[in-house]
């Protein structure tokens, strides 16, 4: 079997550390695998499978001779960084924003649009956490019923704002529990027992930016330059799983006993829809999991052809690290990498 | 002026309470304020004002020669009381789910449908606490575009599940900060750091009670026997407040400007909508607050005369308590107490 030489750019971060431990569990075919990250953190160790890798300093000489690097590093690095890594011949699978609307990158979840890795030109971006989530379920109900609009309502995990974010979580809730007031470090405002319905920056348009990539990224991932997109998102006191209350209008009847059908063999999703025994998708069952889990599907009785359901997923997994690694896998398959 | 007779029956608990508070901050203008509960807790003082209440037990002959009992107990224990207590001639205004749908019995939000407080026959029904804090921010907009169609999705405070629900909440979060394992008893399953998407139980069709509630009391209250209600109900780890991400299809054109001037005005109703300053409502900011905070107004992108919008508002005050002394006050205000 073919193996390749991967570097992990950003390997320190909450998604860089996540990537290297699911290149691992997932056994990917790698001969090497180099942890990048900045200077500061060059010599530190980090966990690789059973045993460790030591940190090396981000430096393009480091990408030469490795097939493919995951990039987990802000949009202004990898803007910056990914063209020079490209150019030595390193397939860039990139979690930054910066390359996402590029009409030259790919933007890929594997279990949606896997042929459009074939047209890369050396950068491959992966898409926004809450819309990866999204796409995943949404993909094999818009085959079947054609996809015409979606409204999403989000609760994203602190997760989404790296290691700072987790810790902040834990900490204010433990300050504020002891009476102290929260102090915001991270998050615009107070994050525990609260909600915050703010992510990233605000458009002309009054969505945020994280708001418009469902939008965006969505028509892109799916190929469908026509549908249209409403999101709300909100951050939400919970670690590491966002979760979306979704319903979609489609173009030909859709019940719930098919979609259903649809999802329990769709790839990346577990059917978790059983409210007599009380289950439906959760945070707290999600984290630390690949798969995105789908309930609470019900026909929409306010409008024809529509559906609702409610799903989770862990936002640094199936979010960014292990889309990535999938992204990494399915070259391999093809024999692209 | 003309002063009443008012009780407030379940006044120990955590809907009970906030009624007395409010009565007291309120000055409403009472005569005589009596806690009635359950004979256990005869006897026990609770707050009222700068003073203090004698607890005493819930017996029919309380009722004589008092004006209003405000009733916050359960479905069951109203289904039997409240007939008896308004046989007095004591009106009976209801926090309970038991008399909300009976066509004899009016379903009121003060800002929104006051003049059918005028038809009542003895009861009068307080609306559930999520559909309240919708209600408030849609009367305007309805008047002024006409609404057809809601799709919400709600992020709702564990208060709705009373005084246990709270303590639930704090108790399990210091738990799972801890290292201990969550052990859920007034919720289905762990709150601290987690979502559950299941409010009271599933009906038939796929949603819970607590979702076709804002389908059947939202069309009660505003007198729209077809309006379209696509609800998702989900607990989330916050204490007291309801938040809710709002798209109205409405029959007339309503632009951002047009529903920001209509909400600055309306009763009931804080715009607070600035983003350039990082103002959106947050459970954080309206918790033990009267008003229904609205912002995030925006065209929705993905529709025709479709606006979205976020709100949130004090599930026990407005929610609960607070609406059911409005009530109270209107009714004194007409002067038909």
């Amino acid at each position: 079997m073919k193996e390749y030489k991967i570097a992990v750019v950003g390997a320190m971060g909450a998604v860089g550390s996540e990537m290297l431990k699911t290149l691992a569990q997932r056994h990917f075919p790698a001969s090497e695998v180099k942890a990048l990250d900045i200077a500061a953190n060059a010599g530190k160790k980090v966990p690789f499978g059973d045993g460790e890798l030591t940190v090396r300093e981000t430096k393009i000489e480091e990408f030469r001779g490795v097939n493919a690097a995951l990039f987990a590093v802000g949009d202004a690095i990898s803007k910056e960084l990914a063209p020079q890594v490209a150019a030595t011949g390193c397939v860039v699978i990139d979690n930054s924003a910066a390359w996402r609307m590029d009409p030259n990158v790919p933007l890929v979840v594997p279990e949606c649009n896997p042929e459009d890795l074939r047209w890369h030109k050396g950068i491959i971006a992966n898409p926004n956490c809450s819309t990866i989530i999204a796409m995943v379920p949404l993909k094999p109900l818009h085959d079947y019923a054609g996809l015409k609009r979606i409204t999403a309502a989000t609760y994203q995990a602190v997760s989404g704002a790296g290691i700072l974010g987790l810790s902040e979580l834990s900490n204010q809730t433990r300050d504020v529990l002891d009476g102290k007031p929260a102090q915001p470090k991270v998050f615009q405002h107070q994050i525990a027992f609260n909600l915050i319905p703010h992510i990233d920056y605000f458009e002309d348009n009054g969505y945020t930016h994280e708001e418009m990539k469902m939008f965006r990224e969505g028509r892109k991932i799916l190929g469908l330059p026509n549908l249209m997109v409403n999101c709300t998102c909100v951050r939400v006191p919970v670690f590491r799983s966002h979760s979306e209350a979704i319903t979609i209008e489609t173009e030909r009847e859709l019940t719930p006993e098919k979609a259903r059908e649809l999802l329990a063999n769709a790839p990346g999703v577990k059917l978790f829809d059983d409210p007599s025994k009380n289950e439906y998708p959760m945070p707290v069952d999600t984290s630390n999991g690949d798969l995105v889990w789908v309930g609470r599907i019900r026909k929409d009785i306010s409008a024809p052809n529509s559906l609702t359901f409610w799903c989770a997923g862990d936002q640094i997994r199936k979010g960014a690290a292990l889309n990535a690694v999938q992204i990494a896998e399915t070259m391999a398959k093809m024999d692209i990498l």
